[in-house]
């Protein structure tokens, strides 16, 4: 569908050029890092301020057309796509850093700046920003849909590092939530609300973050283990130890494969386990020696350190290109990209479930995880023509989500819901599902935000 | 009123002697920690299962009838007060330990379960649960009022140690939030939504919680400074140096001298800092250490050292029995209890101009707090005959919140809204307090929840 022309009419004179409804510009804004493909926004809008994002909301509210939020376009389960059409908001230009408070270790942020952007502009503060999920994803998108990554195992995900919002609601208002203290009981945490509510409550202008002081002393290390058992089982004792990990990630052998290709590293053909270790100099030699003793117990083959800047640069540059690294290890593939998370106890039993699974599929699936959080992820990879092979590695991703769900664990530790995990919210949350669609009916009546995700939605004809 | 002649003819028939309506448990359920008063229950339940409580919500919505939560009545803004009359649910049968899982560093506990007792049931497990506001309170009051005390610098607040809940829905439904999976990002946050509802939402029947591995090494101290300056400005140094202190409490002189009273310790009469490390022997060491020269920098007036665990326990029950202490330096006193919490750039200012303020006041006014976090309170001592001190203690109160809200920070840290902050939610939220009104009666339209607390109050005569 057009939008109506009134609408256009008044977003022209708001935005002039930033307003967009070319064909590239839409189908830019239909594509995403998933499998998944779905309608294209009816326009693109630019906003340079919170005051144009509260004007296009109210403009939006006024014609019934849907809003929906573009950070970095990075996600992985298609949840910045149109599907009910209406107006997509990208917010590449408010990527500015507002202000910086190193000594209450704070940061307040545009939604449109990226991770990288952030921490290079934090470089001379001696504070980072810690959360890291691999892509150069923007911030607001990293809140919306509460991402965490190889860090979190240490410094949390984006529900510990957002510590206030400004968000436009539908309809135009504009609120902030939280504070610059610490710690509130101040009422319901609307935070915490909006972090993770994918857009589907409101669009978030303005973040305040947690920052981290750069480690004194940082080293890390591959090391290989005889099998996948060996190499989880090390992973469970040592977050039961109590051991301060930095990172702690684990790649199947296929995983390690993909990436001595894509990267030119040559990591042995094993079970790997990548470890990062941040503190004081005598603190990071401590964690890394505990360890080390304990790696020698499960076996561990060989380690490889990587002490200098630049070896650890490139051992994280081939982590976080692992994607890629597997996509191109089957030419003209996409990706089913799962994404579960399980009490740690249960993470060796689920990583061997999966593995067992995905061989008996026949496709390839190379698992990489942030075991830590006993999160992992299964890249399964298929012809994008096949429609067989599509169904086998969905049925299998539901299968992974529904085991994860046996085990107490979550059908997504960190990508969201978008459309990928829409059809088994249900599963995982029962009746608590449902208040979710009672929250969002409350605060968006309408349902103009991000429509056709994240709550139960209503039934055709009804 | 007197509730309807049905409903407690269906309370008496599901929960016979476990209903009451005499005077005595009545009075008893109107009593609180603070000044405040408010009208008394109509009834007081004791359930003993969720399946109780859900049929108590349903009969109560049936009526149209109010229900409040009752943990250990410890709260200290009157949080538990029926000021609409109703049925007050006192969870004292619902204390047990369901379960722990300490390859998961998890528990699940029923809502009267107390803090004390939670981790006396730890204790041969290497694990305990870190919250600690001083009070023994119930766990589930803990999560109603997003609690924290002296360890939340260290392992944060009922935030951050709730993993999931159980919880009874206006109406009786029951929901469950969370999952065990360490982190999850499958859409709105229920659990960060119902943790520091204060019972507005629906009544809390199960919790579970993070644990941590008991320290392997323990050390604690109280050191003194000349003034109040430099105890707060070593605080300020300290956790910008990011030291990872367990606690870090602050005390002025008048606190120092009611605590050397009330719990015959012999304290230097100067402002003090209790301080505690945790982690491996040579850890602890190391940071006491480093603590050592940050306070020597600011002019630390001596040491006095509490290895052993008596002397621990001794000091921590000092610590905790300031409040008490406190009300028993003017005899007669009751107190009108502050909270507020800042930005820690914020913290000197912060505590300056409260102390200023409360010594042009005429009234006693130690001041005590988590410092480490930026929270600190004010014990304004009145006398409950004299409503002129006890409108001198509210004005100096709110002055403080307004204090804090203009040095961005929040007004209350730790104790909630309950009564005494409700009057400030606007000044702290704006646009957003009327967006916790939209939940409200979205999740509970009969406004049967603890009603007349947290969020926007309907106007006499709408």
């Amino acid at each position: 569908m057009a939008l109506p022309g009134p609408l256009l009419t008044d977003l022209a004179a708001l935005l002039g050029p930033r307003l967009s409804t070319t064909a590239a510009d839409r189908a830019l804004h239909a594509q995403s890092e998933s499998y998944m493909t779905a309608g294209q926004p009816d326009a693109v809008v630019y906003p340079n301020s919170t005051a144009e994002v509260a004007q296009i909301a109210a403009l939006c509210a006024q014609h019934g057309v849907p809003l929906v939020a573009w950070g970095a376009g990075t996600s992985l389960e298609g949840h910045a796509l149109a599907v009910k059409g209406g107006v997509t908001v990208d917010f590449r230009d408010m990527n500015r850093v507002i202000s910086v408070h190193p000594e209450d270790m704070l940061c307040t942020v545009q939604p449109g700046l990226t991770r990288l952007a952030l921490n290079h502009a934090l470089r001379d503060t001696g504070l980072f920003f810690p959360v890291d999920p691999g892509a150069d994803a923007s911030l607001g998108g990293m809140a919306s849909t509460r991402a965490s990554g190889t860090t979190a195992v240490r410094y949390g995900t984006m529900r510990d590092g957002v510590l206030g919002l400004e968000v436009v609601l539908a309809g135009g208002e504009v609120i902030r939530t939280g504070t610059a203290a610490p710690k509130s009981s101040a009422g319901y945490d609307l935070t915490a609300l909006f972090v993770g509510a994918e857009g589907t409550l409101g669009l978030i202008t303005e973040l305040t973050l947690r920052l981290h002081g750069q480690p004194e002393a940082t080293s890390a290390a591959s090391c290989g283990f005889a099998d996948m058992a060996a190499a989880v089982d090390c992973v469970i004792t040592t977050i039961q130890t109590g051991l301060p990990m930095a990172r702690i990630e684990f790649l199947d052998p296929a995983t390690v494969a993909a990436c001595n290709a894509f990267s030119g590293t040559d990591l042995p053909l094993c079970p790997q386990l990548l470890v990062e270790f941040h503190g004081s100099p005598e603190g990071v030699a401590e964690q890394a020696q505990r360890f080390g003793a304990i790696a020698a117990d499960f076996g561990c083959t060989g380690f490889l350190w990587a002490k200098a800047t630049e070896d650890r640069s490139r051992l994280w540059k081939m982590r976080h290109d692992a994607y890629r690294a597997i996509l191109a290890s089957r030419p003209g593939a996409t990706a089913v990209v799962t994404d579960v998370c399980v009490p740690i106890s249960a993470l060796a039993q689920a990583v061997e479930e999966t593995r067992a699974d995905i061989a008996q599929s026949g496709l390839p699936g190379p698992i990489l995880g942030h075991v830590g959080d006993g999160n992992f992820h299964a890249i399964l990879l298929i012809d994008p023509a096949n429609p067989q092979e599509t169904a086998t590695a969905k049925a299998l991703a539901t299968r992974m989500a529904e085991r994860a769900l046996g085990l107490g664990g979550t059908i997504t530790g960190e990508h969201g819901v978008g459309m990928g995990k829409l059809p088994l919210m249900e599963a995982e949350h029962g009746a608590a599902w449902a208040v979710m669609g009672q929250i969002k009916r409350a605060l968006d009546p309408q349902n103009l935000m991000n429509p056709g995700k994240l709550v139960p939605q209503p039934k055709v004809g009804s």
